[in-house]
């Protein structure tokens, strides 16, 4: 998508293929940098940190840190030591895994010095195949968001049709488009007289950071506004659909998404706005049926709870990005970075091979049977 | 309530009884000021800047406002327009006008020379009245949760009795004791092992600020959250019961209190979790019924959501107090500062009378027809 008009994507190859140019996310969106990981233990620690996140986008983070361990040894122990060490970087996404398991799955058949350009090919594919789902995925959402702005009763056809998201699952957490907001690009290029409600997504603000950031670059019309915030503007009309990614799908259709998307759900349900979960394949996790009792929540640290980083706007400092406290020192945070939100409360999925029931007979018809 | 040892209220006379202290609660909790206000726009400005917040603290400051006025000029055409000055700050919250009217009542059938020293007998007798009212909501609640407590399953007897709450309806936002948290306190001082989840509250994180604050001062167990996390708590069995405040209930109990709060009692709907809201009659606008269609919701600058104020924690000015921005330049903000949760959604009206359900007969039953 564009930053100053200019195509980007979130990661990529550097010239002559053997380290990994990302985006430092976690300067975002006080500064755009790009920084280079030049072995699994930097991708790794990328993917730790959050200077890259979002489960496509870690997953392919995580398929090149393979290819940058293969490169140092390819033997069959190091190997399963930096799979190891990507795969414990972060234990919600389901991605991350799959990601992983297709990389050693391709080069653990191949002689040691054919693997990591193996492990490159595969990473790339596993990249440019995320394009191609997201754009699906923003095809098919981009179909839903205009049949519903049609049917809006007539005094409400000429207004911009409201979109409430909450996190970033826009293109900076995939490689391009991204899963929810793909269909807001779609829609907005395709002249749709749309406006997104940007949930701010505490506690580490991806929402007011990097959704805002996204569509603010790419031109789409937002607003950024606290998490507390959804239920009442859907009590009061001012949305028309909801529409959120996910980390973890399970094969019911039970959807663990950042923390706070349940309570989102919640209200878009009291309030009949319609609720949509956009994913890729690779987020379905067939052996799981239970989400709220099966899946396990990361727990973060405390200080994502008690610290907030921003930019400094008045004195001295101006300018510099400042980690603040906002909590009196003795008191202590908890910090679980998502929560599952039942299949009940969601209308429909939206995957890149069309819209599907969020139930496993939903999802069994889109991708075949167990 | 106690800060290190010592009993404090939120409002009270300076010596000589002509000008009025209050805590500074914008630099809580990380600076313990006092401010005195010598004039009606002193604390105008007070209640407007949110130096003192919290709807019966409101009320309180603005009784008070009307004396200072009263003090400098006691004809009607001044008190007149130092009700107008006063009643226009927070346009949400009743227990202003309801606290202006009262003083302006008793003091118009008096002779200007009179009016003054009057307005200082009502003001106080507001803030006493505040104090025994709050006092009885807590032992209305406590035993709520001694019963609650007492009611959990064998294997949860001996863990922390959990109670989620919303912003701050503590001492600061009244006299003393709190509205929503004088059960908690009372609780904690009558041997209950309570612990309490503390929401974050933004925009403005009264919650994180304030109410962590409070309960730190006064030694009672709490964790905070950011406002996302309570309904992930909540389907995990980690909350027994939700209590908030109130800034305005219509007389068939629906209530209007911070942002979010809606959120707060969807989750608690869904999972089985007990929702209270703590008010003194002053909150209860009898003319209202509908409070989702009737009640007026304050807007509030949208750079409460923009930016935010916290401790810089590292470097030369490490200890001060900065705003910092967290959003990209170009991206606006909205910022509701109040919803509406439906009585519905709640599960019992603690009042200074007794408990109530949120219904026109369960109000009526204890404050009499209409």
């Amino acid at each position: 998508m564009n930053i100053d008009g200019q195509a980007w994507r979130t990661i990529g190859l550097e010239p002559g293929g053997r380290s990994v140019w990302v985006i430092d996310q976690t300067k975002l969106p006080h500064q755009f940098q790009t920084l280079t990981l030049s072995t699994c233990a930097e991708a790794a620690e990328a993917i730790r940190t959050m200077v890259v996140r979002g489960a496509p986008l870690i997953g392919v983070t995580g398929a090149y840190g393979l290819m940058l361990a293969l490169q140092v040894d390819p033997a069959d122990a190091a190997l399963a030591a930096a799979f190891d060490q990507l795969n414990a970087t972060r234990p919600t996404a389901v991605n991350l895994r799959w990601a992983l398991e297709r990389v050693r799955d391709r080069v653990r058949p191949l002689p040691p010095e054919q693997r990591a350009a193996a492990a490159r090919e595969e990473a790339g594919l596993i990249a440019e195949e995320d394009v191609a789902m997201c754009a699906a995925i923003g095809d098919h959402g981009l179909e839903i968001f205009q049949r519903l702005a049609a049917a809006r009763p007539k005094e409400r056809q000429g207004m911009p049709f409201q979109v409430l998201t909450h996190c970033n699952a826009g293109w900076l957490a995939t490689v391009d488009w991204g899963t929810a907001l793909a269909p807001i690009y779609k829609a907005h290029r395709a002249g749709l007289n749309i406006h997104v409600w940007v949930d701010e997504t505490r506690p580490r603000n991806q929402g007011a950071s990097l959704t805002a950031y996204e569509l603010g670059r790419e031109g789409v019309p937002h607003t950024v506004i606290v998490d507390n915030a959804g239920g009442h503007l859907m009590q009061h009309g001012e949305v028309d659909a909801v529409i959120v990614g996910t980390d973890r799908t399970t094969r019911r259709g039970d959807v663990c998404n950042k923390i706070g998307t349940y309570l989102k759900a919640l209200a878009a349900y009291d309030n009949g706005v319609p609720f949509y979960v956009a994913l890729p394949a690779s987020t379905i996790d067939w052996s799981l049926d239970d989400g709220v009792a099966e899946i396990p929540i990361e727990a973060r640290s405390a200080e994502e709870v008690t610290h907030i980083q921003g930019r400094v706007v008045e004195g001295a400092a101006a300018g510099s990005l400042v980690p603040v406290q906002l909590t009196p020192d003795g008191s202590e945070g908890f910090n679980p970075a998502f929560d599952v939100t039942p299949a009940r409360l969601v209308t429909a999925l939206i995957t890149d091979r069309g819209v599907a029931e969020a139930s496993e007979d939903g999802l069994r018809g889109l991708y075949g049977p167990s």
